[in-house]
């Protein structure tokens, strides 16, 4: 008889996500009228704007003749994506880094699903806590031991910064600016784990999905701002949340010729090879249509448009974090952050507080403790709906007697 | 110290394509002007036909506006795309398959790549020899040990089909019609395979990413043709062939409600259910423009351009096939297949062919052996490329003194 995974028996079956539309479907159906705004989930609401959009346009055109069809591409992406990258995001920040050490991809879940690909069994993984779910989920299905997982926690008494950690972990999820909380790590407090992992010869998967949220020029929107780090870190980025590529699908993660460890024979290994084997093998690229949009990104139009969008979201978040303050909440992130991290007041725990919100001012947001247990008593709302109904939410809020 | 994933190093280094493009373009610096025609690489030439273009174009446009713009689809694709693939490649030709049970994928190799995370580390698992490499490199990926590996032969004795396996074997992969060989399966032949796995509690991972180029109509489709085939099979289907998304990238992979297994302790598990949660756990779909491209593939007139493109490279097929049994060559596949498969003439193997094909004809195939030992002397050419070319191809084949 086949046998299947039982590592996916251990996952927690009833997600998060599915949960909060079970609830708001529920309230939906009770309540018709009731113009719920969802402040929930953390998708992007502005369209793609046309600096995208006519690239996109202009490579169908392409694909519909003989002469400039295109079949399959480079699994690790197109070099006119691939050099725009390098050049706009990295060597024009001072960073060095190559090409060939970046790897396009259909968006940052299947990239940070699937860089557990290539690490070895034994390890010893650390997240923090709360955390996005994909982290431990994916680490669950691939490793399945529970002693080899270690849970860093993120309070208010540490800012919601882990800890380095005072027991061994050879692989480290960090995501900054973080989701759920909105928090960010200074260039100080990068450059303590980047020299803990090269001290340790530990790995970094840095997931830097939100940097173009950043708002204070000090703060590292790359991992490789900090000195050594293309020796001990992978990062991951995606144009989902900055380009509004939700339904795009499109992201890259970078994994730098320097990064290397040894194997248990004692030979060095570069990580590039690895994953350039692992995509190379269970990937065919990602579409052409969907490169030549994203490389419309790097366009004077494009960079234009996204910081437009940007601006946007984060306006957003400016209202929520002043009117909430304002009301007396206890608010964290919203300022190089779409996301905003709440204390539930009166002691609330987090479900208690989502269905309060939701009965109460109609609004749905995320139960902290849905992204881990130190999430218990928090909650996260985020910037990416229209102004009207962000406005709207936080006048509710303002006459909501909680 | 991280580790990696050891079974890494036991994969073969050089890659097929890649020795090949080495070898034509050492090729064509020496000779710049002998006009190389590529019958090597099972890439597709024909552009991307009007009904398809047309709904990208209309996607884009929808994306562009707030209030037709989409972000985060279901991971699984949208309903009204597997609502499709359900009505017309299943229901109309007898079969039931639901809407729930297709999954929606950004292209079969990743697909088949990935199907293995659901799967015990302690399956036996058969392959065919040759083999589309894929399935290979994948299983040494993930499980890395040689002892658990079975290869099938798949030789002129046999017809190229390979014989059911004599020892235990779990999870068996099978590509009909087959890349490299150009053969196929009957309805008899495929319900053996079907009756065994069901007797032996086994798992057939179906490709059937050819099944467009089947002529003939006694030849199954889809495994589901055969009874109970929905209780022992996961098939995979593409649209890279047929509607030459290649550069697209679409596909589907169906896991039928009925498949189940136990687990170690003897409850039994859904493997559509297992399925469901790796893909909403490491990917988020397939670009809503791309799903649209796929829909339009079931249209009339998607159907028509479908059928025309594949009609043009059958064509081809035929003048190859006809071509190389003129001249002699003891030839399979062609008939229901993109793929033609040769047995190379006077006793050469398959390397020493492709340098003859190359230096003497400037045709580029792909040597058998590239898919396994018991490909050697043998070869593959594909029907991929333009009409003129294939002509001209046949032309310096027949004028050739091998």
């Amino acid at each position: 008889m086949f046998q299947i995974n039982e590592n996916y028996l251990q996952l927690n079956q009833s997600y998060l996500f599915s949960t909060i539309a079970r609830k708001v479907e529920a309230f939906s159906v009770a309540h018709p009228g009731a113009g719920v705004i969802r402040l929930g989930i953390g998708d992007v609401t502005l369209p793609i704007s046309p600096a995208m959009t006519d690239a996109m346009h202009r490579a169908v055109d392409e694909m519909a003749v003989k002469e400039t069809f295109r079949g399959y591409g480079p699994e690790q992406g197109y070099a006119f994506l691939r050099e725009k990258i390098a050049e706009t995001d990295f060597r024009q920040r001072g960073i060095h880094i190559e090409p060939g050490e970046i790897f396009v991809g259909d968006g940052s879940k299947s990239d940070t699903g699937n860089i557990g690909d290539i690490l070895g069994d034994d390890n010893r993984i650390a997240i923090t806590n709360p955390v996005y779910p994909v982290y431990l989920d994916t680490t669950i299905m691939r490793i399945g031991k529970a002693d080899q997982m270690m849970l860093l926690s993120c309070s208010e008494k540490n800012g919601f910064l882990p800890e380095i950690p005072s027991q061994r972990a050879d692989v480290v999820y960090l995501c900054y600016p973080n989701n759920p909380t909105g928090t960010v790590m200074t260039r100080a407090e990068l450059k303590k784990w980047v020299d803990w992992a090269l001290d340790h010869e530990s790995l970094l998967l840095f997931d830097a999905a939100y940097e173009a949220f950043i708002q204070d020029e000090s703060i590292p929107r790359s991992i490789y701002e900090i000195e050594n780090a293309e020796r001990c870190a992978i990062e991951f980025r995606s144009y989902s949340k900055n380009a509004g590529f939700t339904g795009v699908r499109c992201s890259y993660t970078v994994v730098p010729k320097a990064l290397k460890t040894k194997t248990s024979s004692g030979e060095a290994v570069l990580l590039n090879d690895l994953w350039n084997r692992r995509q190379s093998t269970k990937f065919n690229g990602t579409a052409y249509i969907i490169q030549r949009a994203a490389e419309a990104v790097y366009s004077p139009q494009g960079q234009a448009e996204v910081a437009g969008m940007v601006s946007y979201y984060m306006q957003n978040a400016a209202i929520i974090r002043e009117g909430l303050i304002e009301k007396g909440f206890t608010v964290f992130g919203g300022e190089n952050a779409p996301y905003i991290w709440l204390k539930c007041p009166s002691g609330l725990g987090s479900w208690a507080f989502f269905d309060r919100l939701l009965a109460e001012c109609h609004i749905v947001g995320t139960p902290g403790v849905g992204f881990g247990s130190e999430g218990e008593g928090y909650f996260r709302l985020t910037a990416f709906n229209s102004r009207e109904n962000t406005e709207e939410a936080i006048l509710r809020i303002r006459e909501w007697i909680v």
